[in-house]
């Protein structure tokens, strides 16, 4: 595989000579529930809106069958690379870590770490993910633990909210937690363009006394960064826009995204079934359809195409498993706009910068 | 006051030659964001309703003032007891629990304590609620840490889920949650009528081995209870009636609870903004409005009235500072059938006969 590595690198930063795109994003083939079509079928929008030049990775047959069915694929700026295993959904971590050297998130992750790509995406298992980039990548200098960042919608219109951690890191400790409030608040600068992002601390009341030790503990840390620390925040504050960073520990975290995931799911079906129930409701529904498909998307997280893994020498997009093409198209396009953003130098600097101000590490 | 105690006492347990409610709730009348007038609207309701005798606890002459709005209000069983004391919604619980010895929560839970109410309902301050609950009426034998239970609806019609603990504790230790597993088993039992409740313990994953440590530790004891534990469940399943009964920590559970409220919230108003839009939508959203209404009420908190919170020697439910009448209504109704249902006594028992089983309390 050395010499195809080698080829791609020289692909990748040869001088373009057409308008097509420099940045090169990887993207695990066998990730999704239902790979590799949502994969290759993202991939193809992606490469055709310009977004990046795209490697799909997994086995090459599986992606090439798939591919046979988009022949207008050929035309794209869209490359194979082979990785014989895959890690499957509910495979341990460390078992994915240790046994499957080639998997197509390992080689993935090789094709960041060589700077053959400058990004990589997959919707496959979170965990394994996190542990691969880890050991393929390493932590940004001052980054003890990386973190899960979630996009929220917010009742702000173009608003939208980051959550961080959302399920990378359980039983954090304060210092982790301020580590996190640290990358979120300059992926809302570098990303979202928010000027001074407001941050604020998960917890239940608004009070500083209010919440469990960690966050007490972390709220004296997150006081005496030099941003915008807007003090606990609860629950409801996730979706109506009074902060643009959320900051918490990964199991409290990904439990939120969970439930807003299943909340969303359940409104859905309950109107559904309401609307159905008599003629009159029918007509009403057809009548509001346009409003229905609007609010849909504005819910729909496939539009944020993934959670970023902040902390890490490089840029990992992990989306959802049931993600579908749009969701798989939409991660390319932020994985490209983290390459291009240099959010990871900006973190790295921050932390740094910081470090008289920032507790030391503890693990 | 003690006269007028006595006397309230021998008209609750007089036999009662009406056909009014036996049962006598007291009723916090000053607890609510705009106490007392949902307070009062809802004890009219409930007791019109035949659901239970009322005492309005709180500032007689605030209370006279409501209820001259309402003529129709002396015909019923609903009766004053005077408290010159209010425990604010941002007032610290044990600032409460000490300073103020003639609070309407005080009085009221005083009320259950002599047997006077079979149960209170207060849509204050919640920690003042549960630490005076816990002082004046005590913990139930074997129970460490009373705990708050929330109803949640499902996809499934007719069927709810409970969420235990949502707010009374934090920093949890395994040993809690093994007992709020069994007070969130008993309360579907004899409440929902559930024959053999699905108990889930909320983690991120659902294998035995995704979780925090509380969580890992927590699954080894509530495998052990002699009743129908499916393992961890995640976020998603709070609402798709996969579970009867979910248990976790207070702090996660409050986020929870509030993500849900926040969320309905969102939902609603990102629909009616979309719906207003353009005159085809408006239009449509005529048609449809018997649908939303429905839906509405199928996501309405206030149906459920409140939480009770379990483990204490008595009945006592906290509603939402936000309660409207309905809410109200319906706590006082909750109230008077767990009052019925001698839930507390099966508590009781059943921690008394898992003592071979459960684990020794720790704090």
């Amino acid at each position: 595989m050395g010499d195809k590595l080698e080829s791609l690198a020289r692909a990748a930063f040869a001088p373009n000579g057409s308008a097509g795109p420099r940045t090169t994003i990887a993207v695990d083939a066998m990730g999704s529930d239902r790979a590799p079509r949502p994969e290759i079928e993202g991939a193809i929008q992606a490469a055709r809106y310009g977004n990046a030049r795209v490697l799909l990775v997994g086995r090459t047959e599986a992606i090439q069958a798939e591919l046979a069915n988009h022949p207008a694929a050929a035309e794209l700026p869209i490359e194979i690379v082979q990785a014989s295993e895959v890690i499957s959904m509910d495979e341990k971590a460390a078992h994915a870590v240790r046994a499957k050297r080639d998997s197509s998130m390992r080689v993935g992750l090789r094709l960041v770490r060589d700077g053959t790509a400058q990004g990589f995406v997959t919707a496959g298992n979170t965990g394994a993910a996190m542990a691969t980039a880890k050991m393929v990548l390493g932590a940004l200098p001052g980054v003890d633990r990386p973190a899960l960042a979630a996009v929220f919608p917010t009742t702000i219109p173009g608003r939208a909210a980051i959550m961080i951690d959302v399920g990378a890191n359980v039983d954090s400790k304060p210092q982790n937690l301020e580590q996190f409030a640290v990358m979120g608040e300059i992926y809302s600068r570098s990303i979202f363009q928010n000027q001074r992002p407001r941050v604020g601390l998960l917890s239940i009341g608004e009070e500083e006394s209010k919440g469990n030790d960690l966050t007490r503990q972390a709220y004296e840390l997150l006081r005496r960064l030099p941003f915008n620390f807007v003090g606990n925040v609860e629950g409801r504050d996730l979706y109506n826009g009074k902060v643009d960073v959320i900051v918490c520990d990964g199991f409290v975290g990904n439990v939120a995204l969970k439930i807003s995931e299943g909340l969303v799911e359940t409104v859905r079906s309950m109107l559904k079934e309401s609307l159905e129930a008599t003629l009159t409701r029918q007509m009403g529904f057809l009548l509001s359809r346009r409003a229905f498909a609007d609010f849909k998307k504005r819910l729909d997280y496939t539009e944020y195409g993934g959670a970023p893994l902040l902390g890490i020498k490089g840029v990992v997009i992990v989306s959802h498993g049931s993600s579908n093409a749009n969701a798989i198209k939409n991660a390319v396009r932020v994985a490209a706009e983290f390459a291009k953003s240099g959010i990871n130098e900006k973190i790295a600097q921050e932390l740094s910068r910081q470090n008289g101000v920032l507790t030391a590490p503890s693990d």
